[in-house]
């Protein structure tokens, strides 16, 4: 397989990579999440990509976001990228559950509450008109956008929107055994309560059942006028099926080649079903000489906080693919 | 007098407007700021600014920026001048008192304490450490940027700052009755202090006696490649002066004919002192015909919140000074 799914033939005279950092307290509940050490544990895992990200090391707290089998945070991945490529990309945090110490653009607001129950985001909608205005800022100066998002358990609040949506989507796991009986459980409940509330407006939706992160994107593809890329997982096609529910133009989306081929979701389909053309980029973690890494071309973590669009990135940028594997080894061990 | 001090012959491809709002309850000492509806309300000022200039008016709480007399706040000249360039511009909160509602960098860190009593800026260098990171983040697109500030009460801190660092200064105030004595008293037990402690090092001089916005602003200038100003009066001549004590280049200051002129102050001669090229717009809002303008050109308010930099900037962006004013006029209208 090619490093990059398809011939892409973007060129950017002034890229941007930005990350939505977020949490929804779906990750809380045991079994849900792999990320970070353990489920409470999961939800500092956005500020400490964040803190990896722009200072490349975490001092602020003794505790890595890495996985509790010491599977390497995706953030590594896009650190490496951030690095080769000599850019400083853009940390967005909306509905934070800890506080982010490094740089940010802050859109404030609370953690994501459980899907199943109230508003899980009652301000979706201030979140949004806030990334809008974010995506109009960002128009200002930069021609194309890479848009991550680091919201631990967020597959799970992406099937209750996509399903509460319509979308018969199967999403993807950071863990190997995708946890799916569990989500489809609370999709249920979720897409019950929906329904009983006889909603149909998007953001709405994602008011009663989805996460911070989601309207944050919307907000931005709404706004932003340059080339968007969705970079992520299953997580990103419910952003775009709010962003085609909303009316406005469905974004690419590109992930990993562990997404792309997760067996377990369907993210072909739905890209399809969303109308969003999607690509993955296949670094080949399986021989990279990294047993962490490797474990990625297993099924473990699979993508995160923009990893795969980084890299996508750092392609589009003229990196070849064997540059790309030797900074992200090189990271790697530097960082464990 | 011309609209701007000298012939202006920048120029600007992708030019950005930042403002850093911060606190010290310097302002909440009773006589000090004339910002805002009172003493303790002077802290609301730098969220209330911004959420103005972002929004375009302030809806999140019953109260405004302007002064008890009802003089409009200048973050209403410096929306005007947004509005007319057709920018989205930054706002950068480090230190603050009161949540931002509209987006926003976020530094974090307390509001800054009383430079008479313990460190009253205890996190300066890491402050001026992420001030470094925005600047050379903002050296990625923009080729000039106009640097304001939003901190009532922030005179006196600069005249604490300017005073141990060695400079015979004098600052400007938003009052018509700059309140020279209260201000010298609290410079001089801030200066002893300091002799006391024995301290040279720049930054830790404002950790002891500065306020959260100086080591933003001398962050941003050692990161940032392209051309700076630093839009503001005589809060500015504090920060250029650490800029200077650290060894970096001094920016150029802009500020309006009123802080210029300002005869209870020294703008010129410290500026001259601190090794920055200054310059003033002078809008001549005796003119203009409303009376809150008016004022400012009998000594209330003056400047803040970067309006000098705003009008500025649209000057060397093209627009001619009839424009500005009837923008600013229409503005101001508006919003009262």
């Amino acid at each position: 397989m090619s490093f990059v799914s398809t011939r892409a033939d973007f060129s950017a005279e002034s890229p941007m990579f930005a990350l939505i950092l977020s949490n929804s307290l779906v990750s809380t509940i045991e079994g849900v999440s792999g990320a970070g050490e353990s489920p409470a544990k999961s939800l500092m895992v956005p500020p400490l990509d964040a803190e990896l990200i722009i200072n490349g090391e975490i001092t602020s707290v003794d505790m890595t976001p890495n996985t509790p089998t010491g599977c390497p945070t995706p953030a590594v991945l896009t650190l490496a990228m951030m690095d080769l490529i000599g850019m400083k990309p853009l940390m967005i945090a909306a509905g934070l559950d800890h506080e982010v110490t490094v740089p940010h653009i802050q859109f404030g607001e609370k953690a994501g509450g459980d899907p199943r129950e109230g508003r899980a985001v009652p301000n979706a909608k201030e979140l949004f008109e806030k990334g809008r205005w974010l995506g109009e800022y960002l128009s200002q100066t930069h021609d194309l956008l890479v848009l991550g998002e680091c919201l631990p358990g967020g597959t799970t609040t992406a099937l209750c929107v996509l399903r509460a949506l319509g979308y018969q989507a199967k999403v993807s796991s950071c863990l190997v055994d995708n946890p799916v009986c569990i989500k489809e459980k609370i999709a249920a409940e979720a897409v019950k309560k929906v329904q009983k509330a006889g909603v149909t407006d998007p953001l709405e939706i994602v008011s009663m059942v989805g996460d911070p992160m989601i309207p944050v994107a919307a907000g931005i593809a709404e706004g932003y006028r340059g080339k968007l890329f969705l970079a992520g997982g299953t997580q990103m096609l419910a952003a775009a099926a709010v962003i085609r529910a909303l009316g406005n133009t469905v974004p690419d989306i590109v992930t990993t080649v562990y997404v792309y081929d997760d067996k377990t979701a369907s993210f072909k389909e739905t890209a399809a079903a969303v109308g969003a053309d999607a690509y993955y980029v296949d670094p080949e973690f399986g021989s990279i000489g990294h047993d962490g890494l490797a474990r990625y071309a297993e099924g473990e973590i699979k993508e995160g906080s923009g990893a795969g669009g980084a890299m996508f990135l750092a392609s589009i940028l003229g990196f070849p693919p064997e540059v790309i594997r030797n900074t992200i080894r090189e990271q790697v061990i530097r960082y464990a």
